[in-house]
């Protein structure tokens, strides 16, 4: 562990407002186009976008074994394949060049002027090339609530759901970052009571609390990543909102899962938050009860306290609070869902991007979803513009927020903010 | 049409063995190392192997609009990025250029020993980096057939079958060309009668009979690609094994979907037979009843007639022919297939890739699946060595192989062939 780097006491001599995400205690990494078009590798202090391009160029990184460009790159990709070792001697480096006390940069104006960038100056990439996205359905919670809406609330849990982080390959291509404006899907759904399908703009869009993890590539074909060494092929993690159209998943998902539902768009925040950065809210997670097969047991603690809010914000008006959640209550582990992902032999390489699923806490404000939030639509959302939601309407921004905080530091993800537009119009290209 | 360049008359000064799958007529690409180990993008033609890097470095492709070194790369994706007007200007080059007739490049030595290769002095590589894999299932046949033996004998299909070509997402990383090995898969599976699960090597392993066409970026988020137009978008196709592990896929598939029963290989044909050689066995597909809904409707001939082949051989033995099929028999076609994905919205790539489903036909010899060749087990397959399978065996080769075939003229894939190594033993690592 990185302690210096972690250390709460330590300031920056760049300014961080009062419960910023973003001390120098967390250092993330994103990609960001500069003042200049120039598309960059950086991170993030207070309010200040940090350019490690330029910073490498001008000589500080060195010691440490990195490729002259490796930030120089559309996607952080190359820098994630470089492994763990040279993550934190990076973010070392980081927190040491921006600590208050370190003279070297703080008091050079020509090389500030090139490293550092205010928030307006810069537009926030997808920080990775996403080969493969696979996302989880690791809550307990969220899974009960489907089970009972939708199957049989009796027996909400189906049988395989204690035994496995059961999991489907979903679509990177649609990934977006925050800020990316997301269209209401068109599709196929069956009217209730109906035996013939209808075409027409999803009724039920909604969205998906979740998280994301980002791997480094960890194994070769047919070779699976043990448990015990799955969380060193982590390097970060993201806030993650799966859009999904309840209506489109209802007709289309059996037999062979979610497909037209899920894949029009996912938005994800820019900034990876480092699992070194998160380490001091490592937390136990839920007991497994029955145990997991041996592939999957591990000790210790291996969930996240990472706080989580999602906001409606309708057109024009101010946003509406709709849901409290939190990571720590994953029933499966990140480390137990990327053990499981490989114990096949699976390959996984840098940049794949593992969702956590929608994470629903035990009370009702706590679900993840509007599905759930809304009981299937029953009892809509209050917004405070007098306004009710059951799902998304045309023209909503949904705000997910995520932050972890103890009595000492907060390190945070910042949001991811989309906005729903209008369905496409054939008629009107 | 490019009719010169299909003319079945047209020979080539390069010799084609009889009942070749590569006369003058196909020009397949594909990515190869050469001998001495560059990656270069190619075509065949018989048995040769032509450099199509060399021969654009030499010239012979003034006059088309292509960067400098668009086969000089370790994909085609951003050939076919290009699109189709450009690729049909390729291609009716080389016919061109290896035309009998043509003497440019035949009669000069020099370049003849740059471009051409045998094929023992190439080795095959991926030809796309495929960004998102997706696979349908798209046979009515096979859908019955594991409607019949898994749900309802009496309500095989599904209610949304006929409405929707079902499709559900796969995994990239584990695409592999022909001749690489695949490992068994290990996983968790639920013994008949059990109810905790048990953990080892799949005892199921089938393979399953498909194509897969490979797509050109053709949408921006958000918008659909109508089906007058999805047929543009189709650069080619490829045979494809989509390894399968039934006893996982039972126990793990509800409700999202295979997982892990499927992602630990998928193999494919290395040569991309593009649809302009397929454009000759262009026939009508199954007659769709119910009609569907407008977005998917098509009139005309949109299915191929392509002769399919699965053989086993198991190691150090004669190869048993078990499964001969047809790609005519596809109730939903690509063009449906492509419509039907983006009508969400949802992006399409450069070199993403989509696979059929289990191809099977109306006999019980045209089945695509051991599967469904041994019934779930209970008819065995008699090899020509003496032995019995009822799936595939440890060091069993499977080989697939296509092609299309009429009075005039021949038009193949060549083969994808991959031995099933036995199960990964971490013991013994």
């Amino acid at each position: 562990m990185p302690d210096i780097t972690n250390d709460p006491l330590r300031k920056s001599w760049i300014d961080v407002p009062e419960n910023s995400d973003f001390p120098i205690q967390n250092i993330p990494f994103g990609v960001f186009l500069t003042r200049e078009d120039i598309i960059t590798i950086g991170t993030r202090i207070g309010d200040t976008a940090i350019d490690l391009g330029a910073m490498h160029q001008l000589g500080y990184f060195d010691g440490i074994p990195l490729t002259d460009d490796i930030f120089l790159q559309d996607s952080l990709n190359d820098f994630i394949s470089d492994g763990k070792k040279t993550w934190r001697l990076v973010r070392n480096r980081i927190g040491d060049i921006f600590d208050s006390t370190n003279p070297v940069l703080r008091d050079n104006e020509n090389h500030r002027n090139i490293i550092l960038f205010s928030l307006d100056e810069i537009e926030m990439q997808l920080p990775v090339q996403i080969g493969d996205y696979t996302d989880f359905y690791s809550s307990k919670e969220h899974a009960t609530n489907v089970g009972k809406m939708f199957r049989d609330p009796d027996n909400a849990l189906l049988p395989n759901w204690l035994h496995i982080p059961v999991g489907y390959h979903g679509r990177s291509s649609t990934i977006v970052p925050s800020g990316v404006a997301v269209r209401r899907p068109n599709g196929q759904t069956l009217p209730v009571g109906e035996t013939q399908p209808v075409f027409g703009p999803s009724q039920r869009v909604d969205f998906e609390l979740e998280t994301a993890f980002i791997t480094t590539d960890a194994n070769l074909m047919g070779e699976p990543i043990p448990i015990e060494e799955a969380e060193d092929y982590i390097f970060g993690m993201v806030l993650f909102n799966d859009w999904s159209a309840r209506d489109i998943q209802k007709w289309e998902y059996v037999p062979l899962g979610p497909f037209l539902a899920k894949n029009f768009a996912s938005s994800i925040s820019p900034w990876i938050v480092t699992m070194d950065a998160l380490e001091p809210f490592r937390v136990k997670g839920p007991k497994q009860d029955p145990q997991p097969l041996p592939y999957l047991q591990q000790e210790g603690a291996h969930a996240f306290d990472i706080n989580l809010e999602v906001s409606i914000q309708p057109e024009n008006t101010e946003e509406t609070l709709v849901s409290t959640s939190n990571f720590k209550y994953m029933y499966w582990s990140m480390a137990q869902q990327l053990a499981h992902h490989t114990v096949n032999g699976c390959r996984v390489n840098s940049g794949d991007m593992m969702g956590s699923g929608t994470i629903s806490g035990p009370t009702e404000d706590s679900y993840g979803s509007m599905m759930e939030l809304t009981w299937g639509g029953k009892n809509p959302i209050k917004m405070k513009d007098g306004t009710e939601r059951k799902f998304i309407n045309d023209n909503d921004t949904v705000i997910m927020r995520g932050y972890c905080q103890n009595d000492e530091i907060r390190i945070g993800f910042g949001e991811v903010s989309s906005k729903l537009l209008p369905a496409f119009d054939s008629s009107q290209k």
